[in-house]
């Protein structure tokens, strides 16, 4: 299952728009192209609807969010619904702000969103109307671990069935849900915490796997929350004793690169449920 | 010829005010460092001019182009046009909106541009007013290749002649050309289009080199494209099995760093018609 | 003094919220997390508030100032005031425009700043209304050599008294002043300056430098400039033949990110006076 998923990501080369924040945007952009999939950026209201209208996929992205670009994100999105264009939602720093927050909730209520991907304070703010954002990290309160999985990922679930969205929630472990089923995904590696963009760039290439791969929207995010994890572990074991969070960096969109089938499939550690 | 166009970057350290997407404009930053010029980045319509006028040249660039900036733009080129200030416009997903392509074709008929550099489906659409253009790449029916390549070199002949502008198309082969001669430019490497903003960072390097090159525009340009192919090509021999777009990034840019005028000279693939 | 001052940033985490440009965010990003701190971006007027008052600290930094951004500049720097956050304005080119001048001056005037962090042109500029600012980097005939140091070591102080605010000059020699005190620091490498952003990283560290140790700001800005010099140092003595500044760049961060109490109090070069 998950080598057809990148096998039709590399096959296909998706085209994704991407509206989304000036911090990460050149990462979630080599992301793209190492994945298989190919970037475009277009942000102005009087731009976006037609740039959606010649890609695969729309990634809607609210790190740096701003009023300017707030109605080119409904009209990208519109215009991807019309075509059936995958949207990944990816709502930075919801719970951080009330700007935040309720766009992203104004994005989901209005917008046929494919999936949601932030960690468990962004996304619990988005079901449940609060939450403890700390910033752009989850709060240490929210953390999933193995104690508090078996309700998170009940959470995500029901989330799931209420938005009709495919919900990611990302941190110690991964968990990828719709409705019915749930992966929980143990890839990854502390240090990816350390890097600026490591969930914007999973947002990305969530929205090339869902371009590439329309009837198999769940296996298709749960393929590409496995790619990062893995190549964010492979990149890791990379690293000698003075490379830092900047190497690392360069060393996971690599691996992202060089990923293939087997590797992906033989480093693949999760459960279905 | 290359040598001296190499020398003078060097030696008089153009400083060239780029108004670019946020997207590759830190790698447009460090590769014009790299090539021995200096950048500075302003794009509000208060502070573009002045920021003209302290400068030696100007690089406008059309991704994620925006309504906020456009008056930036042409208030810079016509300071620029009045401080006989070279300008290069690069017109990133001309073709692939009417925002962009408007925009491109307003620049290049109200502003004195001494370089246009696209690619062909991005040149086509400025010089025809339509074209093909897939996101940011190329299409592939326009391809510049061995077949096409008399072709291609006429038609940018014919649109220097017209816009009064060297025309630089890149691809697998590059074109540069004025109204009487064209350099059909060989250096390069195919992977150069896995990494975002090679295309970028030559059209802010084109600037450096017209700026310190101010007499002989064409050889100027000539050898910015021929130096940022033959970086991607020395760039690519050092990258290891490991190493993928993203290390490859980081080389492009030390490889232009180093690039001194011998192994320019030395490496240079070009025919001159 | 020195490694009391990064053990409390490594203890603490602190949050900080960038207003910066686009140009070298990333990097910016990237450091704080090497350093041990948290970044967060948000510009939009409606948002900045809410995310200063989630966060430790702020850092305010004039590169592709935009009239859009300025009043979230303002707001975020006055409830911050009220939070008693320390605040870093980075004045990127004051002395260019009249723009980034004026903003700076405003900035300046109706905030608490704690420090101010700039070349000696931009703070010439600040200082006194003039300057010499050839782009962002300083005038030539403005450098801080051994010969005008105890002279621009006087004019910090003077400036810091007026202002109430550390001042911080970084050039081949830094000055670290408040209205008393002074610190010459003989840390860095010449080729920093051909990495676009090592200013504005030094900016946003400072930020976090401050917000983990705020009974003694002056000490705490002292450590931030020694630890980026220091890295500058290392960073270049890892540099093989054929590495540039994109790799410098990286090795930077990744220096940043392994810098322990002994390597920065053991490589510390500097005078107090």
């Amino acid at each position: 299952m998950l080598k057809k998923m990148l096998h039709n990501v590399r096959e296909t080369t998706p085209l994704i728009h991407n509206i989304t924040n000036y911090v990460t945007v050149n990462d979630c952009a080599n992301a793209l192209l190492a994945c298989g999939g190919s970037p475009i950026m277009a942000d102005d209201p009087d731009d976006a609807e037609e740039i959606t209208a010649i890609c695969g996929g729309l990634n809607l992205n609210l790190g740096t969010l701003n009023v300017r670009t707030i109605p080119a994100m409904f009209a990208a999105g519109k215009k991807a619904a019309e075509l059936n264009h995958p949207i990944v939602l990816d709502p930075v720093g919801a719970g951080a702000s009330s700007l935040r927050t309720d766009t992203a909730a104004r994005l989901l209520d209005s917008l046929k969103i494919t999936a949601v991907r932030g960690n468990i304070s962004e996304v619990k703010t988005l079901a449940l109307g609060s939450g403890s954002t700390k910033g752009v990290d989850a709060d240490v309160a929210d953390a999933i671990t193995a104690e508090t999985l078996a309700q998170t990922a009940d959470f995500a679930r029901k989330f799931a069935a209420k938005s009709n969205a495919i919900i990611i929630i990302t941190g110690a472990i991964d968990i990828v849900a719709d409705a019915d089923r749930t992966y929980c995904i143990y890839n990854g590696n502390p240090m990816m915490s350390k890097v600026t963009g490591t969930g914007c760039m999973l947002s990305a290439i969530t929205a090339a796997y869902l371009t590439a791969n329309p009837s198999t929207p769940l296996e298709a995010s749960a393929a590409a929350v496995i790619s990062m994890g893995l190549c964010g572990e492979l990149a890791f074991h990379r690293l000698t004793k003075k490379e830092g969070n900047a190497t690392y960096r360069n060393y996971i969109i690599d691996e992202i690169y060089h990923l293939d089938e087997e590797t992906l499939e033989g480093g693949a550690r999760y459960e279905l449920h």
